[in-house]
């Protein structure tokens, strides 16, 4: 099954455009919990164990693990292992490199690290996004207008229009997504037009301000999966006692909810 | 001793301008060695041993560790760590994300890598770069030109001269230098004028036919460090046999020498 099959399923069966990230922050992890690695997985595996029932993709951020050397590699590892095979895993790395290391960098996360999907940078080029596309089946979310402040540096004026375009040219297997942030969502309109039907990736909404209704109407593309709403801190953290999963899936419950809710009323 | 210090100790020592790339392939490495951290690890700390005579700075790429997992991350680990402490070790991970994870980023590839510089890339601007600047004993070369073919789908026309000159204005602890790949010498004067002194990162020598001496001369800045000459392949893999690592030292001290002796006629 294709990341993008198995991503349609999982839509149309929990009915949700929801993906939990996964950043694993030592200073946040409720105080309970021992900071070791089996500390570190239990709390993410909890974590997943009560949002699964909402969420339609899990996203673990590469950055959260890395720091920890090969300890937190291997939570990683199994971590991915452990989230049931029905939900797919968007690697989060933005991942960009040319030729041979593209090639490496896909192959680690796709094979190594057995993910679904992962986010590429595009500053590189066609080069540095093939490697990846090339796993066909796996879904490849390229950086395109960032949620970030900083966004306007080299993003915006238009080179987020150029990228639109060129992950449009080079979608001929038809896995390619884009990462769209929710807090410009008057930029998004114009990079449907561009993207036609795929997947957007879209960070920003909650703690970062985006405006969840302006950003679905801008992004739909009457298609099953026009886009995957991210949340990961305001999920993830959003209680330290012991009852946090718990809270987490009831977080995880009320984005989805408001997700559809908006959806609904479209 | 700040990453600039010790480089230019370095390079004045040595007078070497010469920075190897360290990219293990398994398909690559001589026939003789075995297919084990054991042996991967050997065959690194042969060719440090044998090229460090030549070479300013050694680059490990963090791609072709990572495509093996926890027991690559173990390698790179024990390899940084073996460095002798007197050579910069420069980690070519061209990571980018924003926010907290830019600073995890940071974070793991100066705390827990322990590298004395790293490779960025800028497509999600000035909060995706700052963490790693703010670390001001340590180096940071920001992609701005790179030598690969596809880097005019969005580097060229005159975007990589915007990030030279972002990268410039975010310059105030003195850390900053940028990625400018050899295969386009009329390019590197314009990033030269913008940029001021500040070392180039130069990829694109050899395999990948940019030409040295015009280079050399767009690259100049009058400091004590204008530029490192990046040479990976061409250097590690000279050779297969059990000379292998004497080879690769033949080949970098070829390459150091080429680099003065087009110096010296400038």
């Amino acid at each position: 099954m294709t990341f993008l099959e198995k991503l349609k399923k999982r839509v149309c069966n929990k009915n949700s455009y929801l993906c939990v990230g996964l950043d694993p922050i030592w200073e946040k992890i409720p105080p309970h919990l021992p900071r070791t690695q089996d500390g570190l997985l239990e709390f993410l595996l909890m974590i997943v164990n009560e949002t699964q029932a909402y969420a339609a993709v899990f996203k673990p951020n590469f950055a959260y693990f890395e720091i920890l050397g090969t300890p937190g590699i291997e939570v990683l590892q199994e971590l991915i292992r452990q989230i049931p095979s029905d939900i797919p895993v968007l690697g989060d790395a933005k991942r960009g490199d040319v030729g041979h290391s593209a090639k490496m960098y896909a192959k680690s996360i796709f094979e190594t690290f057995e993910c679904d999907a992962v986010t590429v940078s595009p500053y590189q080029g066609e080069d540095s996004i093939n490697p990846f596309f090339e796993y066909d089946g796996r879904g490849v979310f390229v950086l395109c207008l960032t949620s970030n402040p900083s966004a306007t540096d080299f993003q915006l004026p238009e080179m987020y229009l150029r990228v639109a375009k060129k992950v449009k040219e080079l979608n001929s297997r038809g896995n390619a997504g884009l990462v769209v942030g929710a807090t410009r969502p008057e930029k998004i309109e114009s990079i449907r037009k561009i993207s036609g039907k795929m997947p957007f990736l879209i960070p920003g909404i909650g703690i970062q301000g985006g405006d969840l209704e302006k950003t679905l109407i801008a992004a739909e593309d009457g298609s099953n999966i026009p886009y995957l709403i991210n949340a990961s801190r305001s999920i993830i953290y959003s209680n330290s006692t012991i009852k946090y999963a718990q809270k987490a899936g009831d977080a995880a419950k009320s984005l989805r909810d408001q997700i559809n809710l908006c959806r609904s009323n479209l």
